[in-house]
C-alpha cells in the first residue's frame, strides 16, 4: 500500500465541497479532529449545538459550522447546511483510500478459470476459485477466500480473512471488513424421526452497489431463492442476516442486529444494535427499530418501534419483575374492586 | 472441486425416496424451487397449506404434496407424509456435495507427525499441526488451522478460515462453516487483589457425529472437563457455547444464541435465535426456548419457555415502560383500595 | 510448539504459591481436576462450600481448601485464603504456555520495513505489513494479518486468523483468540440526501497490557480519537466494542456484550454476557451489569444494574405480556377507583 492522508488549504476544501468560507485566513489543513483534541493544522466541526461551548478552548485551525452558528467563533470557518455530512466528505478528501499496487501476490492462489482484472490487487494467502470474477481495482486483503463463480464488483475492498462462498455476487464499491462471511449455508433443517435433515442451500447472496459489511458479519445464502442486500445498505459488525432476507436500499443496521429467515426490511430503515427481526415478516420503508428491540410482527408504516427495557439498580428491578409476574392477579383484584365478579375459570383448567 | 447439481426423472426420485407418484408424466427435474419462482424443469413443494393457492400460477414441472392435498393440482406430483422432509431429501439428491480432489495442497503446511488420510483434501493455506488427525474424505477449505492433536472425523467438511484448537475432537460428517472457532479458551478468570488471573483452560471440545456448526460460531474448550456437543446437534451462525457446556443430541440452536458456562442442554431441544441460557443450569429434553428469551433457572420439563418482549410503536412502549416502573406503587394503591393498611417500611430503609 | 504440562510435588507448589500444607504426604501432582472427575495424581479444589460434599467420593491426591474448611477431609491439602485464585495459579504452574520456536515461518510474508523481534514467532500464512512492529517473544498463530504500523507488545500471543488493522497498538502479554478483529472501521456514516456517506475512521485502537480478547470479538478503531482498552481488561468471545469506547482497567466483559460508540466504562466493572451499553454514556468504576441487561443512561455509582427478564412457560408469559400492554389502562382504572376523574384527553388525540 502507499499514499494515505494528504493536506489541503481550507479554501481548496471549500472549492471542492462547497460551503461558505469565513474568517479571512486560509490555513493548511492536515487532519480532521474533535474540538477537544484538535491541534494547529486540524479542521474541527460542530454537528451538535451541545458542543458549541468547546469552541472556546479548541486549538483547531478552522471549524465547520451550521449556518445559524456562523458567529459562534472568530476562527476561520466553513459555514454549511449540514456540518456532519460536510465533515464526512472533508474527511474523505483528507483521507483517500490507500493506493494498493495491482497484481496477484506471489503467495496467492488463483485457480485456472478465475478472472482477475489487471488493476485488481489480490493479497497474499488469498484463494480465488474456478469461475470467480474479480473486477477492476478490487482489493482483496490477506487470506480471503473467494468461491467458485463468485463475483466481486469494481472498486470493492475486502479486509483480511473475508470469505465469499461460491456464486455470491458483490456489487461495486463494497467495503467488507475482516472476518465477514458472505454466502455460508442458511440454517435449513427439516425434522424427521427425531433427527434433523440438512436442506441444501442452493440460493445465492446478491449484494448491490455501495454496500458496507462490518467485521465478522455473516450473510447466509438463500435456501432456494436469493438473499438480497440492495444498494447503499450499511451493515455494522457481527450482524447476522439469515437466508432469503431482503434488505432494502440505503438501510443502515447496527452491530449485533439479527434478521431471521425470509424477513423483508424496507428501504431507508435504521435498525439499532442488537435488534432482532423475526422471520417471514415485512418491515415498511423508513422504519426505525431501537437498539435491542425485537420485532415480532410486520410493520406497515414508517415510525419508531421499540421494546427496550432500560437497566435499573438490580434491587429495584427485582421488585419490578416480581410485580410483573403478579400482574394478572393484580388486574383481577382491580376487576373485583370495580364490582365485577371473578372471571369463571376456563374449562381446560378445572 | 467438481460435480455439483445433477438431474433426475421424477420417477427416479420416487424410486429412491418413496412417496406416491401421481399425474401420469415423468418430467426431468433439474432443481427444487419455490412455487413462486419455479420454472419448467423445477420440482416444487407445499409444506404449509397457506401456500396452496400458489399452485395455480406456478410454472413448476412437478410438486411435492401432503397426502390430504393430493387433489390440489393436476400437475405431476409426489404425495407423501411430510412434504418438507421430502423436499430436504430431494434437494440432497439433486445437489450432491461437490467432489473435492483428494490431497494436500502445495500451499498447505502439514507438520511432521500429523496424520492426513489419503482421501482427505487439505486446502491451500491450511495449517495442520503435529499430532493432528484428519480422517478419510475430510475436506478443509482454504486457510483452516487445525491444532496439535486435534481430530477431525471422516467425511467432515470445514469452510474457509475455520480454527480447530489443539486436542479438539470433531466427529464424522460434520459441516463447519467459515470462521467458526472450536476450542478457544473458555472465559476463566479469578479475581485476586483487584486484578484477574487467567485460569488455564485444559479441557477439550468434543463434538459428536453429524453436527453442523454455523459461520463465526465459537465453542470454547472446557476449563478442566470437556465441552461436549452430542450427535446430530445443529448450530446456526454466531452462536457462543461457553466452557463445559453440554448440548444434548439432536438439539437445534439458532443464530446468536448464547449458552453460558457449565449449562447442560437436553436432547431434542430447540433454542431460538439470540436466546440466552444462564450458566450452571440444566434444561430438560424437548424444551423449546423462544427467540431472544433468557433462561435463568433450570427447566425440568419439556415445553415452550419465553421472555419475549414484542416491539411496539415507541411512544406506546415508552408509556408501558413508565407504568412498569410504577408497578410496585400501583400494587400498593390497589392494596389500599382493598382496605389493607400500607405495608410498614422496612427497617433498612428508614 | 513444545513443552506443555509438567508435574510438581505438592510441597513444591506450596513453596511457590504459599498456603499451608496439611496431611503429612507430598504426592506428585500431574493435573488439576474437578472433585468429581479427579484421578490419583490430580489436585482438586473447593471454591464453593456447595461442593464440600463431593470431598467424600473424590479420587484426587490432594485438594485446595479455604481456611475454615481445613478439617473437611483427611486428604493431603493446601489451606489458603482464596481457593479459586489458588487453583488459577496452580493451574498456571502445571500448564505453562507451550514454548514456540522463534522465527518467521517460511510461509509467512513479512514486508520490508516491518520489525519482527528475533525471539518472536510468526506462523505460516501470516502477513506483517510495512512499518508493523512485533516485539520480543510474541507468537502469531497461522493466518494472522498485522497491518501497517501496527504494534504488538512483548509476550503477546495471537491465535489463528486474528486481524490487526493498521496503526492498532496492542500492549504486553495480550492473549488474543482466533478470529478477533482489532481496528476495523467504526460504523461511521452520515446521512445526506437519502444516502449514507462513509466517514473515514482515522483513530486507532490502543490496547494496554495484560488484556485478553476472546474469539471473534471485534474492537473498532476510533473515528477521530482512539478506542482505548486499558490494562488488565478481559474480554470474552464475540464482543463488539464500537469506535471511541474506553474500557477501564481490570474490567471483565462476558460474551456477546456490546458497547456502543463513545461509551466509557469504568475500572473494575463486570459486564455480563449479552449486556448492551448505549453509546455516549459513562459507567462508574465498580459497576456490575447483569447478563442481557441494556444500560441506556450513565451510571454514576458502583452497584449492580439489571433489566433481566427471566423466561417462563410461554403460556404464562403470554398472559404477562398481554397485561403489560394494558398497564396504562389498568393504572387509569385504579385512579378512578381512587375517586380521581379520568385524565382529560390530550389535544392531539381528539
Amino acid at each position: 500500500m502507499s499514499s494515505g492522508p494528504r493536506t489541503y488549504r481550507l479554501g481548496e476544501i471549500v472549492a471542492r465541497l462547497g460551503g461558505e468560507l469565513i474568517g479571512g485566513q486560509d490555513p493548511e489543513i492536515r487532519r480532521i479532529a474533535t474540538l477537544e483534541n484538535a491541534e494547529p493544522g486540524d479542521l474541527s466541526f460542530v454537528a451538535n449545538p451541545r458542543y458549541l461551548k468547546q469552541l472556546n478552548g479548541t486549538r483547531a485551525s478552522a471549524v465547520i459550522l451550521a449556518r445559524g452558528q456562523r458567529g459562534a467563533t472568530q476562527l476561520p470557518r466553513i459555514v454549511c447546511d449540514d456540518p456532519y455530512a460536510y465533515y464526512a466528505r472533508a474527511a474523505q478528501l483528507l483521507n483517500p483510500e490507500p493506493q494498493v499496487a495491482p497484481g496477484i501476490h506471489a503467495r496467492a492462489v488463483v485457480e485456472a478459470g478465475a478472472e482477475v482484472a489487471p488493476s485488481a490487487a489480490v493479497g497474499p494467502f488469498c484463494h480465488v476459485a474456478r469461475g470467480a470474477r474479480i473486477d477492476e481495482r478490487v482489493v482483496l486483503g490477506p487470506g480471503c477466500a473467494v468461491g467458485e463463480e463468485a463475483q466481486i464488483g469494481e472498486d470493492s475492498r475486502l479486509g483480511p480473512s473475508v470469505t465469499v462462498y461460491p456464486r455470491s455476487v458483490i456489487g461495486k464499491r463494497a467495503v467488507i471488513h475482516a472476518g465477514a462471511v458472505i454466502g455460508a449455508d442458511g440454517f435449513g433443517i427439516a425434522p424427521q424421526g427425531g433427527r434433523w435433515i440438512k436442506i441444501p442451500q442452493t440460493g445465492r447472496v446478491v449484494i448491490g452497489d455501495d454496500v458496507e459489511v462490518g467485521a465478522n458479519t455473516t450473510i447466509d445464502r438463500g435456501a432456494l431463492d436469493d438473499t438480497v442486500i440492495e444498494d447503499g445498505v450499511k451493515l455494522d459488525n457481527q450482524i447476522q442476516i439469515a437466508h432469503n432476507v431482503r434488505v432494502g436500499a440505503h438501510t443502515a443496521i447496527a452491530a449485533f442486529a439479527g434478521i431471521a429467515g425470509s424477513a423483508r426490511i424496507g428501504r431507508h430503515c435504521a435498525i439499532g444494535g442488537a435488534a432482532r427481526i423475526m422471520g417471514h415478516i415485512e418491515i415498511a420503508d423508513g422504519v426505525i427499530v431501537t437498539a435491542t428491540s425485537f420485532v415480532t410482527k410486520s410493520i406497515r408504516s414508517a415510525g419508531t418501534y421499540s421494546s427496550v427495557l432500560p437497566a435499573e439498580p438490580a434491587q429495584e428491578w427485582a421488585k419490578t419483575v416480581a410485580q410483573l409476574r403478579g400482574l394478572e392477579r393484580l388486574a383481577g383484584r382491580v376487576r373485583e374492586l370495580e364490582g365485577h365478579p371473578k372471571p369463571r375459570k376456563r374449562k381446560g383448567k378445572r
